[in-house]
């Protein structure tokens, strides 16, 4: 049977905002499955009939469920007197009522469909995620992946206001990861002088701070970019892509790390230095990726979106890992 | 008089691969705007025409000029009797034909559209970008800016592919940046050796150094991904961009300052190395808003795409700035 407009738009605030549910088109054309094709086609012309898109047809049986979708191009150009059943698509990308908009968004790219039917449990059709809402959540989601990334607080802004703001309304958007950023540079700058000492005896040691810093930052932006990627992705093999990631890891710091030891030893002409600085450098390319991934995981933990504030968050962490890492070895290779 | 098929793929060949014209469909239904809905229907519904889309039907004048648009929504529910421009929406957001798909495809979702006409300059309808490639486009534009932001040579790759890469592929991929970077590493090191003398007289100056790079990394960063995202709109008035920018960057520059002086005083007890610290970052921080500008644009001037390189690349060059204008500061305040 099926449920009339007024139970179903109940039904849809059920869900949370982003919900498939939610952003569904509900007045969509369905058909069964013996119905001919100039009889669908008769009621898709009816000035009676309201839809909200006639891009699809839905051929589902008397309880709704799901069988197989036939395009508006394929409807108008084939032989009136066949049944529907005849020609409608199967194997369907589908997206589920509760799933998030943006995992629709990302199947129907994968699946080059340009709208996606929800289906509930037992695959009654509910709905359909519109070509509209696809394309404007793709946009929104690169948008805001894209600033928080780097730092700005506008998670919930469109580009163009971004381009836009008023000067107050931008330094707002852009101040307070910065000052973020600073209190961390403030805690690196206590941990170089907690190595005051061994500063102070080997100066050759401050030379590769910088070097050090930037190459496990390095590391880990291009981990996390990959990571908090995939993780929109469904089904990762976490363990499987955390073996690889250090593998990855691994060989690059060894690389190197074989090129920054010979380039040490004949800036100083002092092996220990050298010995210190390659060791770091390769600890701290292996330390990169996992710390990378962890941020991003512990985020999710306490329920916040890994993508907001990951970037510039990990990039403190890091560099106050990076120069523990190399201080340490400092400490104990020097003689 | 309209062109024929073969005339029309003909033309298409003069146009860059990411032209417009190159990606556009060509077969899509166009009426007269005498024509009644039900003849436009019936060509629509014939067996023997063939059509891209039938997504939209274009109402065009005897020489093919684009003077409406009808969806196809629309056409079925309309009375058959009406003529085509009784109903035709107007002021259509269009693409020429030499426009990028990219460009394309931002103004399809600026503008709320599904599918762009394509025009020439004299408002002849060429074809229209539909929406598979306006989705395909988005997505692809998204994966390739993140990915080369953040220093992976894999620009042609689909996120997909990256995933999936064996490691030897990833290490491919994500190398070449960081061996970039790393030689960038080490002339930051040549840098810092050149002031090995102040570094030995005050060692505290050596406390700063990961605070000064750090935060003119980040500076950039927000810069470069804002720059970088409104270069793809048309319009944008450089100069008044340019001038907003340094506005930002000295009043978000002044802030850190101003924290930075004082924890420099305390921790150090020196106020010549707080005034150094202080004022180094103050001017750090507003040059860092230009470089990450300058960059993009010079690729630019080379006929290299700002997106790729753009991130690493400028990271580099910020850090041996902001190095630089540490030393320049302290050099000049030291006594």
């Amino acid at each position: 049977m099926r449920r009339n407009g007024l139970e179903r738009q109940r039904a849809k605030s059920h869900f949370p905002p982003d919900a498939a549910a939610r952003r569904m088109l509900l007045r969509i054309p369905t058909a069964p499955p013996e119905e001919t094709v100039s009889s669908a086609r008769r009621r898709l012309t009816d000035p009676k009939a309201v839809w909200d898109s006639v891009s699809y047809v839905y051929v589902v049986d008397d309880e709704r469920h799901l069988l197989g979708v036939v395009s508006i191009k394929e409807l108008l150009r084939s032989d009136g007197m066949q049944a529907m059943r005849a020609f409608a698509k199967r194997n369907l990308a589908v997206v589920h009522p509760h799933s998030d908009v943006r995992v629709a968004a990302a199947r129907a790219i994968a699946r080059g469909v340009k709208m996606l039917p929800v289906v509930d449990h037992d695959g009654t059709l509910m709905g359909a995620v519109g070509t509209d809402e696809i394309l404007s959540t793709l946009e929104a989601e690169h948008v805001r992946s894209v600033l928080s990334a780097s730092g700005l607080a506008a998670t919930r802004a469109r580009f163009s206001e971004v381009i836009a703001a008023r000067l107050p309304q931008l330094i707002a958007w852009r101040t307070p990861w910065l000052v973020v950023g600073l209190f961390g540079g403030m805690l690196a700058t206590l941990l170089v002088d907690g190595f005051r000492q061994d500063l102070e005896s080997v100066i050759a040691l401050a030379f590769f701070i910088p070097v050090i810093v930037y190459m496990g930052d390095a590391v880990g932006t291009q981990t996390q970019t990959i990571y908090v990627r995939s993780l929109a992705l469904e089904a990762l093999d976490k363990r499987h892509y955390f073996a690889r990631e250090v593998a990855v890891d691994a060989t690059m710091g060894l690389v190197s790390a074989l090129l920054i030891g010979p380039f040490a030893l004949l800036l100083t002409g002092m092996p220990q230095v050298a010995a210190i600085v390659s060791l770091s450098m390769f600890l701290v390319m292996v330390a990169a990726g996992p710390v990378a991934i962890a941020i991003p995981e512990l985020l999710r933990k306490f329920g916040r979106d890994p993508a907001v504030g990951g970037g510039p968050f990990t990039t403190i962490v890091q560099d106050l890992l990076s120069l523990s890492i190399y201080f340490a070895v400092a400490s104990w290779l020097l003689i």
